[in-house]
């Protein structure tokens, strides 16, 4: 497996692969790999004959008040999980070589944004259009993978390629859980003992949910209230949002119909933790 | 020549050229072409196997205050004239078709439109960029056509295609003139039967301007002075901005030097007309 520093040495390798008829499969992340991200890397190896998986940590998508220094990295390791899944390319590029100063272009999100994790943060999904719609014009991939744990990212990123035209397909990848149900996270290392014991109950409440639905709720406050009364019980952490939304647009919904997501944020004292379920019930 | 309003049936063409193994040349207009497209287009002729034009009158790129509805078209004329030069295809799609509703996410420039005609069409270049977004990711042209005579057009799809790095490669096509020099326009037609013969007075001020620049002038605004005085003594035109700027960066320059543009736009009873010469001197 290689690893490219730089946009020319990248391209050169796609156009190799282009002329040698392979289908590229594109995993974009920000490092610090874990199982979740190795699924995308799995599951894309499974359907591409080459994958190529980009570790950028996007400035463009952290917030003012948003620690872009402290994001954990540790490529040496990722480059080793990459491996293992049968990566054939990391692209790990210096933000200079992404950004040439004040970006002369950005690419901003109108819709999907103002819901779940946008809420609160401003201007974050514009950094991550504007950094994949740099990343797929110089991948140029037949198909890009993104895991369901960030449900609104993908929602989002559905719309950037139907709206603009980008011919990459998307593949959305279900979330890896722990044996427990908890959705594996960088973050869960920095629960507390007692609080890793308590978050299970996030996925369990979020199921608790999905059967209230199945079996005949239609009224989406009663669901919620449910969702929040579970955790509330079964947990110490503060609830951020728990939301059921209409899926991929995000938007509230007053009668449980059509495809759904019921997600929910929580924070416990050192992590704040999402997970979701989407539903179709008609 | 064949014309497609659908995006569907363009990709299936493009497709088509693309297995044939064709390069594809392109020319984005809003129709009612002019001598200056038609240049385009046999510009793209000679160069690639397939030309296609698009015709789409852009709602993005006109503000509140700038008629969207009382812009001229006239499809079937073009349409001709594009076949005359040689174009293989026409894609002349609805605005629904473009757009379906309001824009799930928009192309918005951050550099270069502070200047010329961008300082009065406050998000005119946001509706470019978007437009050519979409339209470089469904005709994935090998190569671009456009014409200098809005040369911050150019300067803007050049910084757009290197920043977000499009694949397709700009060619910048030199204004054509009427033979007194006079950049030919479609409001030319507009022009009182004593401002025509003035009209040519703009070329020959920006000519003027270049000959000082030519014989060794190097503050910008003695040339600028210049200009503007020739202009007044042999236009009734009122003017609206004689500007000497860097190029493409279109930034204010204190010495002339390095590649610069020397544009005027001006006003007459019911035409407004701009012009402009690149320069490039050491």
């Amino acid at each position: 497996m290689k690893t490219v520093e730089t946009i020319a040495e990248l391209k050169n390798k796609i156009s190799q692969y282009r002329q040698e008829g392979r289908s590229i499969g594109f995993v974009p992340t920000m490092g610090y790999l874990h199982e979740g991200h190795l699924k995308l890397i799995s599951s894309a190896k499974s359907e591409n004959d080459r994958v190529i998986v980009s570790i950028f940590v996007n400035p463009l998508q952290f917030g003012p008040n948003e620690d872009f220094d402290a994001y954990p990295r540790n490529l040496d390791r990722d480059r080793e999980l990459a491996a293992e899944q049968g990566a054939d390319l990391i692209f790990a590029p210096s933000v200079k070589e992404m950004y040439r100063g004040e970006p002369f272009a950005t690419v901003n999100v109108h819709k999907r944004t103002n819901a779940l994790c946008g809420k609160s943060r401003e201007g974050h999904f514009d950094g991550v259009a504007t950094v994949l719609t740099k990343l797929f014009h110089i991948v140029a991939p037949d198909t890009s993978y993104f895991g369901m744990k960030d449900a609104q990212q993908v929602a989002i990123v559905e719309g950037l390629i139907e709206d603009l035209y980008f011919s990459t397909e998307l593949r959305a990848i279900e979330t890896v859980r722990e044996e427990d149900g908890l959705a594996k996270s960088s973050r869960n290392v920095n629960l507390t003992e007692n609080e890793r014991k308590e978050a299970p109950s996030i996925y369990r409440a979020l199921s608790l949910g999905k059967q209230l639905i199945d079996e005949g709720e239609k009224d989406p406050d009663e669901v919620v209230k449910a969702v929040t009364a579970y955790l509330q019980t079964h947990t110490s952490a503060s609830i951020d949002y728990i939301s059921l939304l209409s899926y991929p647009s995000l938007e509230p919904v007053d009668r449980i119909n059509g495809k759904l997501i019921l997600a929910a944020a929580v924070k416990f004292t050192k992590a704040r933790l999402i997970d979701n379920i989407t539903l179709n019930h008609q």
